[in-house]
């Protein structure tokens, strides 16, 4: 399942959205709650129960965010976090090495001692929602154009330090746009920023049937991670955490999920979504499907070019089956046709009222002329200031050097918003990871990306002949990456904050990101000059029209934030035929073909006699998520977590646009595989017992 | 430019099609007109001149078909026929070797001992044409479904054998459907089956700019090639050819085409053409270029992976941007209004007739519901009868011997009908091909293909089982090809008309394709009963209708055929900037950077001094072509060949759909560039004298 794609935001639609094309009765449950406005009525009325205050402040606080883009969840007092091998995926490359694959071996601490640090993970744990909307409306009334974008960034990035500043380097505070600029929260959050490995499977178990059964169910996968939070050298202590329930629930139980669904489109305007469907995603999935092409040739050329590449052919080829699906969701004239009766409806809403008229009439419209423009000048944008030109670790350093150099001597309020002090934790986190960088592997992604730069904007282009000369792309990262020192972290440091060391350095990043500065930040200033300030103006305007049609009583589009989603385990019905919700340990054993990437690894093989068979390994559920909600906690009305979303089936890709209850499931570890598996295949009883339920009277409660 | 898609064909649309977007005044000349049924009182308007019989006979006969998908011309009594380099180039890379490249170093003969055969190559000039419409007609009357299907296929082979039967092995005989289903006619050719390669530039200069430039303009290529047709070991006379003019056209003067346009789709109902914008096109999209992703790595690891896959490369990325621009065509709601404008026409004018709206009210509603069927079952047709899962030559040769060994055992009319007699020579051309199979490559093509197939079809499909049982698709294609002895010529031969050598065969591939066989008949029996059929017998009805409205004075959807175009050298406006018509050989040398694929050859640049800048290289003109034009004739009203087409700009690809006269421009190598650079740079001056127009009062007629 996916990595949140982060996209620009927008308003949300009403829930009704796909309600004529929705089969189920009670608890088919559309919404990505905030956990400050939680449906209680409707839960009441559909379950029979709703949480209350301290149900809701413990779920929040034993959930956790992977800060990369994954979910997870606190299921032990001594700060052990579940989440997804696939989320740690990253992690596990980068502290294997030549030697030691365990991304094949699969990696266990036996004890602290063995928990090896990950060099570039952190987890946030929500401590806070503060609304501060009436702050961001205030910053911004009236303007229009680079002062409302300047306005909205300076108004954040103040919001977010004051908050930070209160407890130093280990708070995170984010302004968090909901509603498409109809809410504006304040989101703080606890950091651990160091995050231990302590156990994952092999991938063959994790993602057996691999690429061809992602997004699709019945599945057999163990999914799963463990990972450590330590404070000062130590496990951190936690109050808050899901102990794991051994039996996992029954079919037809009501579940919950508490996760970080990256990013929906549900609110978008009908002008962006048919740009998604006609351009944006097509022109997507046709890149990435030619950087598939070039990263398996790859990797089929030496098994130490399959090692460094594996992660990056998982992130493109789920990125492929999410885009795929999402245009596939568009281009359903069903849905689309619900999506533009919901428009119709709010545009009449808005025509039979003069203030709103006034305000909002031609909002559509400019949102639409917009579109139009990010169509002409979108791509020197993705391309420069996106970097998809520079496809490459190196180049992500120098920019970060060269932009922290000089933005970071400008008052907050005066920075890119990337730079907001906010933001630098993270940023220097990336900056200053440990995980090796591979230069040959370098230099092939970044001569394939100047590549596509030049077919993409002409090799006339000013820029791209600025950057090219009269050299080939080929040629060009080669030369780049042999002169470069960035791969080491001590190179980097040298050059942290330094603009006297930036501006005498000879690396040819350094010089690169320093040449291409100014025009690559003329691009992104007419850019949000011309489309992101218009879009979210009038994106404004809409939300304060769709409040006053429909009130409050409604969930925002997803932002990467904690969200509330509840639904019930249950299968669906794929062309007519049931598909039921649970699958078990002897369907992985019957689905094993032995050959790659239906191969079960050896610790499968040899425990077979020793797993109950019977026993549930994944099930599908009817909770609304998205990419992102990857490693969220499924829990019962306990607290006790009952399974580990790892994944959605086809169905849940259109979820971007819209919820369909009748056929829209993710699709979960059971947490009964996880204990059974931790004991009976990997020889780790102990973790086991830490994770498991004490309580036999918190047994599920279907 | 591309060589032809061959797409199944459906009814030519108004010609007012884009008349509100067209600026162009008088020869904006939409349309490509089949030789039997020219536009003369148009032309006479328009250019105050017209073709007279003798003129269009000397045309038809002095052009030519390259028989796997390109246009070509004869330009001397010596049977030289000229084309493009890259119609030329899969010869060229099949008689190069590890040690003689001659797709980098170029190719000539000195003399006629030195000219080398091609081993796939044929090429066919159109002798005749018949109206056979009648009897094609009855053979159909009332008939559906399967019985449809069937009786179409015999009647064609009936009329095909017969009428190649007249001459022997020499001629082909095609029944060519045109306006979907409204006219067939029989198109005789003579075959001409041994051809030689007399020349080609380096690729370098025959594809300056390579994939960045194609499709666009300015551009600076020498896409040319020389092949000479061989009759009984010599050098074949030729009565008509095209002398060429070493001047070149002058900008505005009136210019003209006799050339094979592949496919357009202009005549296709809405309804296929929202599935083409919706599913097939995306979708090739995406397999094209992670196929291309794939072959971009294999060539960059080592000199002769780079040679052994150049083509292939060549051909993908060609098709990519083919289908890029017709996706972008469709997407354009301006386009996709005008055609639904159209049909809501036509649909109107059945309807106000009794029997019209009996015959044919229904049909645009039945190929609507033919084309969901296809979309249900449209993959597997793909994968398996369309050959899609067996990306590999030993496959297409395992298949062929397969079927033939029972095919060629029953009446012609019960035959496939890729097995008539017509068709055959063609069949054993491609069989008995001396070209080179390379195993390693076939290998990495066909594990991809096999990975692609358990993709769309999924692990479990039975045929799809079949195949892979519990091996990796890798493991499959390796042991596939390792145990083949098809890439021997003397191998396939031995099978070839004996089913007992086939059944007793213990060849992988020969095992392969008699073991999915009768499966992968069903699949196509099913998509012919339920898909074709349907779309073939409305197409028929609709095609009635049309001529009932319109008229017989309009032009049919390209089919590969010989069609006559005109049009005027011009440029057009980009972006409201005018891109003027010619460019010349001071421009290459300008862009010339040094590296790939702005590269000029160590030839050109030793000739510099040599030759004559200001003379054009290449030229745009408004004739109406598509992919499938490649290699034709531009030539004046005197009968001299005055350029040489080999692309159209990226407006061009719109054409599938619709003629804009705006900005569809074909693009052509100048005839005085053709002559100046065998003499100047080439050292080729006999062959320029045996080309060149001896008749100086021929000068080109502005």
């Amino acid at each position: 399942m996916s990595l949140p794609k982060v996209v620009a935001a927008s308003l949300i639609s009403t829930f009704s959205l796909i309600v004529a094309t929705t089969a189920l009765p009670s608890r088919a449950a559309e919404g990505m709650w905030t956990f400050d406005n939680p449906p209680l009525k409707k839960m009441q009325k559909e379950l029979g129960w709703s949480p209350d205050p301290a149900w809701l402040t413990h779920a929040m606080h034993a959930s956790a965010r992977l800060a990369f883009g994954c979910s997870g969840s606190f299921v032990s007092p001594g700060g052990l976090v579940l989440t997804n091998h696939h989320c740690a995926a990253e992690c596990v490359e980068q502290i294997s090495t030549a030697k030691a694959n365990y991304m094949q071996a699969g990696f266990l601490a036996h004890d602290a001692a063995e928990e090896q640090r990950c060099p570039a993970m952190e987890v946030n744990r929500l401590e806070s929602i503060t609304d501060v909307s009436a702050a961001m409306k205030r910053a911004t009334q009236g303007l229009s154009g680079e002062a409302f974008t300047h306005a909205k960034d300076a108004a954040t990035a103040k919001l977010s330090s004051e908050c930070a500043a209160k407890d130093g380097v280990e708070t995170r505070c984010d302004v968090v746009d909901l509603y498409h600029g109809g809410q504006y929260h304040l989101y703080r959050y606890h950091r651990f920023q160091d995050v231990r490995l302590v156990f994952v499977p092999e991938q063959a178990s994790a993602f057996f049937g691999g690429d061809p059964d992602n997004f699709n169910f019945p599945r057999y996968d163990l999914d799963m991670a463990l990972l450590r939070v330590y404070e000062n050298g130590k496990p951190a202590p936690v109050k808050d955490f899901f102990p794991v329930n051994p039996t996992g629930p029954a079919a037809g139980e009501a579940v919950f999920t508490a996760g970080h669904p990256g990013s929906t489109q549900r609110g978008y305007t009908l002008a962006r979504l048919a740009y998604l469907r006609d351009y944006r995603l097509p022109e997507q999935l046709v890149r990435l499907s030619e950087y598939r092409g070039l990263l398996t040739r790859y990797r089929a050329t030496s098994e130490e070019n399959a090692r460094v590449a594996a992660a990056e052919l998982f992130f493109t080829e789920n990125s492929i089956k999410v885009l795929r699906g999402e245009r596939e969701a568009l281009v359903d004239t069903r849905l689309f046709g619900a999506l533009q009766a919901d428009e119709t409806a709010l545009q009449k809403f808005v025509a039979a009222s003069p203030s709103l008229r006034k305000s909002t009439a031609k909002s559509w419209q400019e949102i639409s002329a917009a579109v139009q423009t990010a169509h002409e000048i979108g791509e020197a944008m993705e391309q420069f200031e996106g970097a998809s030109a520079f496809n490459n670790h190196y180049f992500e350093f120098a920019r970060t050097l060269v932009r922290a150099s000089t933005e970071l001597a400008k008052p907050e309020a005066d920075r890119l918003r990337e730079f907001s002090d906010a933001r630098l934790p993270e940023v220097e986190s990336a900056l200053f990871s440990t995980a090796p960088v591979y230069p040959e592997f370098e230099k092939i992604k970044l001569g394939w990306s100047l590549t596509k730069m030049r077919e993409e904007l002409g090799a006339s282009d000013p820029i791209v002949h600025q950057i090219l000369g009269n050299d080939s792309p080929q040629q060009v990262a080669d030369r780049l990456v042999n002169q470069t020192t960035l791969g080491d972290l001590a190179a980097r440091k040298q050059l942290w904050k330094d603009s006297g060391a930036i501006a005498r350095s000879n690396d040819a990043f350094i010089k690169l990101a320093l040449q291409i500065d100014a025009a690559s930040r003329a691009v992104r200033n007419q850019y949000e000059t011309r489309v992101s300030s218009i879009i979210d103006r009038n994106n404004q305007q809409i939300a304060a029209a769709r409040f006053a049609m429909l009130g409050t009583g409604m969930y925002p589009d997803a932002t990467f934030t904690l969200r509330l989603s509840y639904g019930q385990v249950e299968g669906w019905k794929e062309r007519g035929v049931a598909v039921p919700p649970f699958t078990d340990f002897a369907g992985a054993f019957a689905h094993a073909t032995g050959s790659e990437p239906y191969e079960l690894p050896a610790s499968w093989l040899a425990a077979k006699d020793r797993i109950a068979l019977n026993k549930p390994l994944n099930f599908s559920s009817s909770n609304d998520i998205i990419g992102g909600n990857s490693g969220s906690p499924v829990i019962n009305r306990a607290g006790q977590l009952i399974g580990l979303i790892f994944d959605g089936n086809i169905h849940s890709l259109g979820g971007a646009f819209g919820f369909d209850g009748s056929s829209n499931r993710a699709v979960s570890v059971d947490s009964a595989a996880l204990l059974e598996a931790l004991t009976q295949i990997y020889h780790a009883p102990e973790l086991a017992r830490e994770m498991r339920a004490r309580d036999a009277a918190q047994a599920s409660n279907p």
